[in-house]
């Protein structure tokens, strides 16, 4: 039985923490009293239970208590492991979430960073030593300002280029002109230094805006993002980094209510280091220890070795300490962090008298220093970073070859680069004489919806079943009839038909003649069912 | 200028106290050091500005402390209002937000709930008396089980039926046939009952999945759905609450980091009371005082007060109770809430030796007596809350009438039930002779794309033009050209054309006779821009 093991720090008598463990595994997995469980005909394996609790050294009154959930609670994303693990019982007092261990179920569920440390060095061929980045700020400067800091940074030795979360446009529009004009900026840059500098622009907004803002993006070559995962939510931005091949930044905004106290909320390694490293996210920022924030070097280290540690599949990912950096500091960040991580350097480089790119220059010398065994070798056939592509939405087939632009209509319903395939491949549903095409949707191009043509030869139908997905049909070759919900349409070329969710529909040839008809659908859709 | 102003309590010295407000005012907005502001050229209503600064009686070294926002900070969703109020400032010590006043400017930016109190009240046809709710759980238990409680729970006088938000299906297939089995459960009650009891499932798991999820559970005649917004993240909850017609209640569950800490975090009163109303809840549950959880009977109060108090344009919404509730606390709870409340009772209905109806009716029983001159009548032509339909997704414009199943083919490509109107009303993009028919996607149809009939006369064209979202063009009548980024390509009746995103576009028709195609595009896409 595969089971998540979570560890939580709890205050009181011994009495007092068994009894509050029992009701933790309880609230946490079936929320409902102790004695129901058993009437309800629920076995042990189903709810949480304790494994153990230990005293902690450090007070009498003080211990660690060790849980197991049945890891099919775990399943269904990391808003739903996070229910699990700090859901209600953030609402009691006086208790830490402070390690979890995930079985290898669990982690398979998780596609993981695709960049994290190796692919972001191979993608710019440096090796050795900390990358070190910049966030262009602030908000309510002209654009044209920013792309300048963005230039000059980049042309001073900058490795990469993030905005500030504070960077924010409620329009579309905007966002967009003010990302083209930074990103042209860098791209110029870029050519001139023979080498790529990442450019990740923060997504922030509306939330129906934010895929096609993604994907714009990545039409303007960016190479990827700043996301603040506890304002996205974590669901949201497990798709969007499974989806999007991108470098995915995460910002700690908004998370602080669950790191303040030491004896409530989660620990932040597991919030800033494995959880986001779960969500896809290729490296996390957090407030370094010493700047305008209040984390420890203890804390600080923890969340590095989170995000570097082996954990499953998942490549290591970039610590990326940050919050009122200076110059003085970068041999002791060197120190505490070593080569593997991001340096976030703000408010200082803008604020150095030498200008931003000498300020650059200096920071980026001093690393040089810092590491001297650094390697730097960008790689052949480097152009820019914009060359990235990204791959089509929503569909979870290998793409047969690239978009194509025009399908000439040939012969005998044909279609010139598309062939015709049998119905399914595997059919639980009965069906006779039907011939597929798939002409738009599976071969990389962009779209939500996929065009398919289908064909019934004499005396064939399709299945009969239903869907939530809704069909849009356009008939094309002969005729044939369309049955939903026992009413019966004819459909001849031109002609179009709306399945509805949930209707049962099949489309069926009563002639001598091939019947063909063009079938729209939703690319993201559900099975088919029997009737 | 509108502003938006917010309270925190701050402790130390007065010039303590006042440093900090200063960063916060800059933390919060532009992210940079006071010396730069002036030296990029901001102005001060630019940024963050401290308003006052008051001594709290309760202590020497404690203050309040008023900074007021520029309302454009506070533009583009609730996850950047939240990360202004407490984003980056929730990972710095010993800082609490007590309050936020809102301009009409930014409440404006919000739909609200639809349906709150009144709405609520006028669907049941019950004034005067709180409801009383449960949820279905615990997780793990045979489906027919859960939708039999549902039944005896509706059978015994219950108002309204939540799932337990453990209850979470990773799979759409099991999610959907749990809904449906108690769905079914609840429509026989209604029809032996002559009045509605509303359902709502709890939407949970992979984001992806989502949309239809509420899709499908819209469709099996759901009223509503209980959601966490602190898992679903606040800006995606704010876009399903827009776009799709349902009972929103909100779940506390994993928000309790920020509610934990009297010197940290923020009040309760905002977060599960005025935010989750901006983003269109209809209902917030909390834990109730005296219950399994430990708030006290002052936050629960300022909780139902900002629930109910007066907002811009919104209603009030139920405040909902819960959390380990029990018959003998309904009087107190009565006296606490009043009327306008959804009284939440899970285990101890399970538990009751009487069995489930028997249980609901007295409690239901004891609500009639503590609230004697409560009226029920529910609405006339009543049959069950599934009447409900969804109204079509994505799109902003008026539905011109219910979705067609059947189009049928006209003489000069025409469509019964369709008509030919102006190619774009208002042009900015120049072009000439281009008719469209909407065919699908605009009268109510269910789908993630529009499909549309073309037709260019002789020497027309349409605008030259480019675009994130991509064209799926079918060639139908005539014959015409594509051109794409400089290249042409001969559209022909089945010839098939697909254009990348941005790709510059245009189409002409430099023959004698009409040239006619379909064009099918994404349903969510965003405006053509020029070359």
């Amino acid at each position: 039985m595969d089971v998540v093991l979570a560890r939580y720090r709890i205050p009181g008598t011994l009495v007092d923490v068994e009894r509050r463990a029992a009701d933790l595994a309880l609230e946490q997995t079936v929320e409902i009293p102790e004695a129901l469980v058993q009437q309800v005909g629920l076995k042990a394996h189903q709810v949480g239970q304790i494994r153990q609790i230990l005293p902690l050294e450090t007070s009498e009154q003080l211990f660690e208590v060790e849980i197991a959930f049945p890891a099919d609670f775990a399943s269904g994303g990391l808003g739903q492991l996070s229910n699990l693990l700090f859901g209600n019982i953030s609402l009691k007092p006086e208790l830490r979430l402070t390690a979890v261990e995930l079985p290898p179920c669990v982690l398979s569920q998780y596609q993981g960073p695709r960049f994290g440390v190796p692919g972001l060095r191979q993608l710019l061929g440096i090796q050795g030593r900390p990358l070190l980045a910049t966030a262009l700020k602030p908000r309510g400067v002209p654009v044209a300002l920013l792309a300048n800091w963005a230039r000059e940074f980049a042309l001073g030795g900058g490795d990469l280029i993030k905005d500030d979360h504070n960077l924010v446009e409620p329009h579309f529009e905007a966002f967009l002109q003010r990302v083209n004009t930074c990103q042209a900026a860098i791209h110029e840059a870029e050519q001139t230094l023979g080498r790529a500098v990442p450019y990740l622009p923060n997504l922030a907004g509306p939330a129906d805006q934010m895929p096609r803002r993604i994907e714009a993006c990545l039409k303007l070559g960016v190479t990827g993002f700043l996301v603040a995962p506890f304002l996205v939510g974590l669901d949201t931005l497990t798709s969007w980094t499974a989806t999007y091949p991108a470098f995915w930044l995460a910002h700690p905004t908004f998370a602080g209510g669950h790191l303040h106290s030491p004896q409530h909320g989660m620990e932040a390694s597991w919030l800033l280091g494995t959880l986001f490293r779960l969500a896809g996210c290729d490296g996390t920022i957090f407030p370094n220890s010493g700047g305008r924030f209040s984390f420890t070097p203890q804390t600080c280290q923890e969340i590095s070795a989170a995000a570097r540690n082996p954990l499953g599949h998942f490549p290591a990912i970039w610590p990326s300490p940050a919050g009122g950096m200076s110059y003085d500091r970068l041999p002791m960040m060197a120190e505490q962090y070593g080569a593997d991580a991001l340096f976030l350097i703000g408010g200082a480089l803008l604020n150095d008298p030498a200008g931003l790119q000498a300020a650059t220059r200096r920071y980026r010398d001093s690393l040089g220093q810092l590491f001297p065994d650094a390697q730097e070798v960008p790689p052949e056939g480097f152009s820019s970073a914009c060359e990235w592509r990204p791959r089509s939405r929503g569909t979870n087939r290998e793409s047969n070859g690239l978009a194509t632009d025009h399908l000439r209509f040939l012969e005998g319903f044909q279609w010139k680069g598309r062939s015709r395939t049998a119905y399914k491949e595997t059919a639980d549903l009965p069906f006779k004489g039907v011939e597929r095409t798939e002409l738009i949707g599976q071969f990389g191009e962009q779209a939500d919806f996929d065009l398919r043509y289908f064909e019934i030869g004499p005396s064939g139908h399709s299945s009969l079943e239903k869907h939530v997905h809704t069909h849009v049909i356009i008939g094309a070759r002969g005729q044939g009839h369309l049955r939903i919900e026992g009413e019966t349409r004819t459909i001849r070329p031109f002609d179009i038909a709306y399945v509805p969710p949930l209707q049962v529909h099949q489309l069926l040839n009563e002639n001598a003649e091939p019947f063909g008809f063009f079938c729209i659908v939703d690319r993201q859709r559900d099975k088919p069912q029997p009737p």
